[in-house]
């Protein structure tokens, strides 16, 4: 299985209350008389993990937060990771950190999952360190997207928590792009937000990934409580999909949800869009199957790819895999006992989507 | 069970088509050829309504309304409220009449129903009945609001149907708020349309609800023909819930459908956001479990709340507790029998959702 | 069965590319390593199609294509459009080519189909048609509309693809109308895409309708790269469907998809709209029973539509009442062994489904 798009774990021993903070895709406390554990992400959590670190699936929260720490970060780690069974992870780089620790450096991660690892750029961290003039800002970002991307397999962008997804069709003017970088730069070089500066990023990008021969990816659908969701539904991007088109570049729509049938007609619809469920597969927990029914409603099967989105904990890694082999064997048995398909394109469909069509996009 | 959120039932003698036109969300007459109960709310009615009253399931509806004349509206009604077994009713009183009669005061439901009821104060209604000038209105409002909200358990907003969810983060001015107050006053204190005003009523009820510790429930999702559907989305309510989340009040988020998914990520991105599917579990009828799949995907399950948004009909109360008993069941059994979750995993998903997470919320 | 909405096929011998081109959306060619029968709606047409042309079921597609040649194109497209068993076809014909070819003159289909075959006349066709000068423009579409849905069963409209379905509720100035056919006049008579034009073309289809008796179809939902997705909600003609619910025409939103539940709910709320699934019943393939259920949670079974959507390819013919049978008879047997409905109400729910309902619409 080709993992085409993660995030690395966290090395250092975790307090309970930090580990589970990483079961949600809220950085707030919980709401009074709530555990994350609670949710249907919880629930995959406890029905794959446990039998890995020796308790039985369904082990209450508590049990397993207690083995945890009785087999150490290490030991749970490695363990973990290990029985996701990745043949290739590509992982963003663009978070360094979950719940204040530091995340494992890409080597050390490859050691631990025994995968092939390889890098996905992000697009706005590279950007945000760029440290030019405004006159030379549009100039060095590209430089600097260039040198970064050169050693990896793909950029990503998090254009969707930032501005959303309505990107128009005409690329920023250059002079407008000064503009908006050098009040950028007055304002003190914080967070990207302005929309001209970033659709100028998606640009940037798109120049850099047409010079490179490599894809694109763009977080699209939920997220956490920074994004505003329905500014995240990819068919947002449909005239920038367009307007793209021309350079060849494939686009990568990650998660989608729930949006995802948007996203698939999209990857329908034009040759360079791809999509994948993502984070989707582990959050929905017992829905996965559900889920993944409706994203094969329109995708071609050649557009969809697999991903964990696993971030800080290596559970998130063993469950993104746990779960997608499960909900899509699920969704294809159900298929050949309606008389739907046939075992060989189950079995066609199957690999494909586990790794094939990520071998043939990214040429691993 | 706690009904957190439903309206009180006619006590009058129906004609059959008016008690069959308040198994729609139209107000209008049926199409050519078209009943209200070729519908799934309708085959959902036949369900569950007929052996209550002495018929066998799925009785023809001409059979059952004249069962149901047959046994004049005071016996069906006391036979079908009190079958649905419930142990707390929070009703909106804001709607005094259904089909052109008055509704039973909340102590004869509490008689019929047996059970403890209590009051959720409605917004605009309060509002609507304030005769300050434009220059007090503000003040008289917050007064207003406040004496009413005194004895209930709950504030509910249905600016959904006024001018949709789509409020903006920041308060409106006073004076903004006191200009259109006398456009209002001037143009006849008819109904509560203007966005400044709707929007300075929801911050009314912030402020309000802060001081009283209670929830604010928000209509959101589908509903009768005054509504455009898309601007009933939850998530054109982000911005307002970030500017409201330091006030600590909760947000109830009632039904949601067709973007109950939408508001399930509200719920779990945001600590003071609560979601429920009140009468879409009743309208999707032999759909229920599917629909309640749907929103379990991200919904915490310290986060979700039954009701009936029953409204008119006691059939609705009886429908709406056999829909939801019926559907969490379909649900849970399924997840078990897949391996999903466990016996006493699903025993506690169900408790809190038919009445643990309201009680908590409520404080009841 | 009434195809209450579809489209001619091909007569000619098509090349393998050209025929496989039509199995989907777009019209691009495939991306690398994909082929449009690598989807849902391929393994439909691999279920349902190979045993007509004596192939078994899930035959390979190069077989299929195969087995096709040797039919030749009449014996392959006989074949396929008589075993779809139609009573009555809409033809819309607004469309006369596809993948470069000629379409089948109705007469010809009828004979094909053995189906009574009727004219559902396209709106945008008829107009691009009208030579008039600008201050006769209004004058002249009126006319020609009238005159071209004189003998048909129906007016179609494809807003949706040229401006999106965000009609206002207003019509037009006719000063405003005679300006922008000024414009389109002087700009070539191209494509029609001036928003005054177009929605001064929906409230002359509305006069046309209601003078005639006749329906109004109009495209939602899904289709080719040419549209934008979320313009195509119809939620956005809500203000539209209002303004027209004094006329009387009854409104029929075709497919839908993804926002076949806002249909729905439009269905219920107002008398005038109907709905269909259309082409979605084929493109989603094995998910068919699913997305039929997720229309009839708020459809009223009086206000749903069977068509096939067919266009180009007579495997869609097959396709289309394969996959509505099936997918319709899953819903309904689940439904029965549910205890949700009994048998007969099953059997009526089919038959209105199928048949009843669009005979009544369209006075058939």
């Amino acid at each position: 299985m080709v993992d085409h798009h993660c995030h690395s774990v966290v090395a250092a021993e975790l307090a309970d209350d930090a580990l589970v903070g990483l079961l949600t895709e809220s950085d707030r406390p919980p709401a009074p008389g709530c555990s994350p554990f609670d949710s249907a992400l919880g629930l995959a959590v406890r029905r794959w993990c446990p039998p890995v670190l020796g308790l039985p699936a369904h082990a209450p929260a508590a049990d397993y937060l207690a083995r945890r720490r009785e087999l150490g970060a290490a030991g749970a780690t490695g363990r973990l990771l290990a029985a996701a069974g990745l043949d290739t992870c590509l992982v963003d780089t663009g978070l360094t950190t979950a719940a204040g620790h530091e995340l494992l450096p890409l080597a050390e991660l490859a050691g631990a999952t025994g995968a092939s690892v390889r890098e996905v750029v992000r697009l706005e961290s590279v950007a945000a360190a760029v440290t030019a003039g405004a006159g030379d800002w549009p100039g060095a970002v590209a430089q600097a997207l260039g040198s970064a991307a050169a050693g990896a397999v793909a950029v990503k962008s998090v254009l969707a928590y930032r501005h959303g997804l309505a990107a128009p069709a005409e690329r920023p003017a250059t002079a407008a792009v000064v503009a908006a970088a050098g009040a950028h730069l007055r304002a003190g070089r914080g967070r990207l937000t302005d929309p001209v500066l970033l659709h100028h990023l998606l640009w940037t990008a798109v120049d850099v990934c047409a010079e490179l021969g490599l894809p694109l990816q763009l977080h699209t659908g939920f997220g956490d409580p920074d994004l505003t969701l329905h500014r995240a539904d990819p068919s947002l991007l449909t005239d920038f999909v367009r307007a793209a088109e021309p350079s060849g570049v494939p686009l990568v729509l990650l998660h989608g949800y729930p949006y995802h049938r948007q996203a698939a007609w999209l990857a329908q619809a034009f040759p360079t869009v791809y999509t994948d469920l993502g984070l989707t597969a582990s959050y929905t927990g017992p829905r996965v199957a559900a889920v993944l029914g409706e994203m094969l409603e329109l995708a071609p099967f050649g557009k969809l790819l697999f991903s964990t989105d696993a971030y800080g904990l290596p559970e998130l890694f063993l469950v993104g895999t746990c779960q997608f082999r499960y909900g899509l064997g699920a969704v294809l048995a159900d298929w050949q006992a309606d008389g739907a398909c046939s075992a060989a394109d189950a079995e066609r469909v199957a690999g494909l989507v586990a790794g094939g069509n990520a071998r043939r996009l990214y040429a691993l």
